[in-house]
């Protein structure tokens, strides 16, 4: 038992780490860390450089979205377009980037909903999603080994998916959720 | 380029595997994989069995929440209380257990939100979201080096968090979206 006093200091400092694997996708590191009380303990974790996913929302009203096979899970699942940092790339960026590459959409509006930390327990990556709007139809450039089906359908129809459980993925749901509030006129996202 | 049509088989299919790292926490595999197209990859992720995260409403309408030290991310995160299904575990005696465990509270009842997973691209972690209500205090019992504080605020408030920037872990943004639609009668969760 750790009874915590509101505004406690929490901060774990890193004493030592170590990177234990380095793959083509993975970074993973170990580091041994000092904890509140004084006492040590291992943490591991995935280093990631961030990620980005867009709301597409075209001027019929509906939102493009993808599906794609995630090997990990051994299914298709129907999610935002989305695609990761490159080194020293602004977020912003490497959204007009990835909703061109893989959706062949530009976009003259844009807007930043929330940045979002998928899985604070063992990965640093963080996933700014936007509200692009005023989309307009390009040429898809998709990379190498990169299969995936574009399709688009109405943000009530994909708010119905995630209650019907037929959208399961967090950075989907949570920016279908987002989207809602932001055409309700309840929220708004901030100029990107 | 790779033009899908709708309803493609998008399947990937593994050739042969092999653990690359298996730590306290992480145990990461990467395996040869066939793809649609008939050439070979590579696909590197987390093996994971799963988690639970709670909405625990209190009867004055508050949420219980927890402040925590994220280590990958270096900083303090504010969370619906979680925890990692044990092997063999059903994610219903986890949710119970867990939230006996971080927070004290006993619930009579108990519905499930939504299924959703974090991070397709690289874990195989899929985290069961659930609504506990008719809470009741009992001891808390925190693992050993686990520090949190745990406090309690009224949706709206929680809700008024996600959209300033103050709640930004991905399973308490989705489960404080999904109360919401719950509580207003919108949606309903399926009894657990």
């Amino acid at each position: 038992m750790h009874p915590i006093d509101p505004g406690t200091d929490l901060t774990e400092t890193c004493i030592e780490g170590v990177s234990v694997y380095r793959g083509n996708l993975l970074h993973v590191r170990r580091d041994r860390v000092r904890l509140p009380d004084g006492t040590e303990s291992t943490r591991e974790y995935i280093v990631h450089p961030g990620a980005v996913a867009m709301v597409a929302l075209l001027d019929d009203g509906r939102v493009v979205m993808e599906r794609q096979y995630r090997y990990p899970l051994g299914g298709d699942l129907l999610e935002l377009p989305a695609g990761k940092i490159d080194p020293g790339e602004e977020p912003l960026v490497t959204a007009k980037r990835e909703l061109l590459e893989e959706t062949g959409y530009v976009a003259s509006s844009w807007a930043l909903l929330t940045t979002m930390e998928p899985l604070a327990a063992y990965s640093s990556e963080r996933i700014h999603i936007y509200l692009a709007r005023g989309l307009e139809r390009r040429v898809r450039q998709l990379d190498d080994g990169e299969f995936l089906e574009v399709f688009a359908e109405p943000l009530s129809a994909l708010l119905e998916g995630v209650r019907s459980g037929r959208i399961t993925d967090a950075k989907t749901q949570i920016g279908l959720f987002w989207a809602e509030k932001v055409l309700a006129g309840d929220w708004t996202g901030r100029p990107a």
